[in-house]
């Protein structure tokens, strides 16, 4: 932490500021400047609410050193990349990058196996479906529940595939934990800290979205919530933030990859489907993400987009998905990745 | 809803964008610009997502038409406000505008009286105070839970002002709503919506804190859901947008008063202390949100800033409270409102 | 400036940062903290791309001390707000705030008399009117460019009051400060440099806009190109940024008003005509500006704002700004200052 | 353009909107739904500024339907993007992809020839450079004007690279187009609409980027500008957009890529530089742009960042451009394109 006082700062004032910081219990250095004096708090300040000694006379503003995370940083694992596995053979966090794909909200039991029975064709890794759905509007379609959990599972037997399925309040984790594979928590519950805690505290991974206000400092802090919690495997996921931008449901900020993978040892997955908001700008996002370095891909599919139930207008088809999977692998082998279908990957 | 045709689409492709209105029981109208054509849709069309009509060929996008909250809609009450009283006669959305005041977290029982008494001596008409505090770094101090909101009903006993104190999660809300005279949801869970259900199914009043980054529509679909889960009691708070500013913490975006008294027949609150995040600028803006027309704000105070566990930066002292009490008065008064203290308004 | 290096930096890398910032002229001091090491630089760093110590190996970021500005920062005028006049006897910086009125193009010579006549009836304090206009779109309507000044010539004859008006590019600067009592730089040219030295070095006042993307810093960097070009009176205006939210055109940012005053002497007036975009915003927020303590307002102002050539949207009416100038009248009593006709106030 | 009424509007108010319309010599045609009446206004509104019938009595809001460019827009040539060659070979548009390289401004003859022998041996088709600068502190180093022209002509002598330079003023367009193979107006200048006619005015093409604040439509109006005043030859560039993100200086938006080519003809370029602000993602994004499928890239290289006199922290060196070079080329195959060295195109 830097403390810098403003030019008109007087001694007395200095000294107040590192009296404050004694009481905290740690250490201060004054360095005059030509300009003004700033004062350098030495110790670990991250327990402190560093920010308040902004309202001591005579100081300009406080500036943050430390990261504030812990558990979530890279330098913890000796700068490798952690392997959360899905199910018994997915790996994110390796050479391999798994490609998630399915309908935004389970709608029946026939379609959902329909729709993993394509998505698996095409060559995806996992399936995604939501049986609890977060909807911005009351009057909307809220998802089938525990049946839809249910449906999941169907599909699972039917594929083969590893489920991740969202899930919304603590008291449903135990209840999602049994069926999913990897439990997504979304991106208007990123900061829902009791249900990070939740979530830390149960043995399935989990795929934690990145807010669409949030700063990547606070994804890393939410993520540390779920570590401390007792749950190493966590995988990030960006799908878009909310800017300005209007012809986009949100931004697709892929130089969130290089950064999280230069700050943290968790693996990033990306979601170009909520983070554009138009299936006709999938599949171009998708391979850029790949090119980006992403350890993964989140991505909506609907055999029927037209009469999905939910965001139709962000899903593609299992047909497209089909061609862009033949593109994705060349752009992994480009960078020096594989996306393959997972037998071709074991065998 | 309106769906715009590109200009090359043909006679096909807008007819079969009718057939998938019709299959929604829905009505279309055709209408054929110099341009291009677009297609009106007729009939209720918020429980549908009217968004995949977009994947139909030749569509170029989909443009909503109709609010889509209802309960929280304006013209449900024909113009009026809605009064909703906290505590036993501190009334948001009349001509008087209560403020609340107290410190961001609830820190021990003799602190927090203190903080009540002098709050109220400077004219506040209800405390806030936090006893479950998110916090976006799990090593902050996350606030004394049960014991803070028994801290709470001592400080209302010692004083008479009413308790305003958020609540974090579902399991927590009957606890919360035994102890205060009005729930807060935070801005972290604005679309924590079985959070916002819970709330909406017991009796107290809902504070509810704007997310950083939600629309003016989505924020009064959120309050929608606690609408319609049986409770009308809603106050709504603007604490300050997520933009690239970073002179402060959140842009405080007053315009959100008379937009929303356009729309919503619910009060709204003004937090300038988030909304700002410096003390320094907490005075010139809570006047300014009483000249915009807001009913009520909540401002963070604290005794001893320098030294409070949370959120120091942006608490006024008592002092500062009380020099600002008298101003807010005369700008209330100039904008034929009023917030003296509540002994004077009842006299 | 404060370079804060790697945890994992080694002491030759320190030494390197050292002789790098040596080079540069200025003087080091390496700071060893318990998790990593910072060095703060000491001198005047303005002129120097310190940023580009963050390429050095080891170096994790850089984080700036000294504010960017000299002329502009409030300690050069010792606390005190410099007064620009504007015409004869319009002053920006007293206690007296200045209300700038008028429709956003001039369209006849006839109808720019006829809104300037309104608007002084109403007890505004200058007119505003465009003669050349920025216009988003190449095909709309551009302004009448010299005749359009020739008409505000003939409405300030008329009236008396004096002219604020726009100018696009360093060739009119000239030619529009012949006619023009203020040059108005407006949000899209906030960062056209020559044009800011232009009008720098001319002898008229300059009303400068924010960007719709700039931070506080960069606003006070830009008045810094006209100060130092030689000319003393600028006043900044905050128009609304860009955000996120779209209920409004743009999100008045209204704690730049006392943020602006904290950090310069240069008066601070504020647009809720482009602020907001929608006339019905326009007066809470006009009200809401001064309650936060501006020096002035910009209001766009139509008899007829349904026939209005440009910016019909977000124009008041004379007789909206009539019922305003009363109600704004007693705010500014309220915060200790006037908006009364200047008739009365020199009288 | 639809003009939605608002749900309580009485016929009387629909009929003035109707007259309206009339006026403004455009068709009306009225809509009227379960909840609320909508007026669809048929013809060419595009010189009108129908925003201005949100002012007429019981209109709740009015939203636009026709893009607001035309020579830009991609059905003006059915679908194909437009080629723009710059210098003797370097084609922006078709099947490769271009790179500029250099450092952000010219700073020695030497040491421009030095680093445009670099960049060529690196494999880079086109030298970037600045002569004229546009920097945010009127203190900062500006460029040393026509002085630089003549070192980038020194540089493209002896190596043959076409030349990218930056102009800031109209005044200026002749003698930069003098010594430049196309001119690039940068994100500060994006909305100065007199130096966008003044580059549609002259014979070389243009690099346009794209303001950090600006929407897709409104980029594509500037463009339009240009076009409009004669000049067919313009180059997009997004080069980052300003959020709350603070992990790079801007946020990079790539789907700007495929959303530019869904509207538009012109090529598009990505700057990865200006585009996170930090040389460690630029290689990276550099891969993620070609991925999503843009016409050219824009790179700052520096043969000796930690010494640049502008930008140094997100320069990247020759050599790291070197390594790049061979990753681009193996992304551009897996997406159909190619990015090889010159001579090996043409041979």
């Amino acid at each position: 932490m830097i403390v810098v006082m403003q030019p008109t700062a007087t001694p007395t004032q200095v000294a107040h500021v590192v009296d404050l910081i004694r009481e905290m219990g740690l250490k201060d250095h004054v360095i005059e400047g030509t300009d003004l004096t700033v004062v350098a708090v030495i110790g670990d300040d991250r327990k402190k609410d560093g920010a308040k000694l902004e309202q001591a006379p005579g100081v300009d503003r406080v500036m943050k050193v430390l990261q504030p995370y812990k558990m979530a940083a890279r330098e913890t694992k000796r700068g490798e990349t952690t392997r959360v596995t899905v199910g018994a053979d997915c790996v994110f966090g390796g050479r391999h990058v798994p490609i998630i794909a399915g309908p935004c909200s389970v709608e029946e039991e026939s379609k959902i196996i329909e729709a993993a029975l394509a998505v698996k064709s095409a060559g995806a890794h996992a399936l995604r479906g939501g049986a609890f759905k977060p909807r911005t509007n009351p009057y909307s379609f809220q998802g089938h529940g525990e049946d839809g959990l249910k449906m999941l599972a169907a599909a699972r037997a039917a594929t083969g595939l590893p489920i991740v399925t969202e899930v919304l309040t603590p008291s449903d984790v135990e209840l999602v934990a049994e069926y999913a594979d990897c439990l997504q928590i979304g991106t208007r519950n990123s900061q829902n800290y009791k249900l990070l805690e939740a979530c830390g505290d149960q043995a399935k991974p989990v795929l934690l979205k990145r807010g669409m206000a949030m700063t990547i400092d606070e994804f890393l802090q939410a993520s540390e919530y779920i570590l401390a919690a007792g749950n190493p495997n966590v995988i990030l996921c960006e799908r878009g933030i909310r800017t300005f931008e209007d012809h986009t449901r949100n931004t697709l900020s892929l130089s969130a990859v290089p950064e999280l993978h230069h700050r943290t040892h968790l693996p990033v997955v990306i979601d170009p489907s909520h983070g554009t908001g138009h299936a006709r700008l999938v599949p171009d996002m998708a391979r850029a993400a790949i090119a980006a370095g992403c350890d993964g891909l989140a991505i909506e599919v609907h055999p029927d987009p037209e009469h999905a139930l939910t965001d139709g207008a962000q899903s593609i088809t299992p047909q497209v998905l089909n061609d862009l999977m033949a593109s994705l692998q060349r752009i992994a082998v480009a960078v020096d990745r594989t996306c393959e279908p997972l037998a071709a990957v074991s065998g």
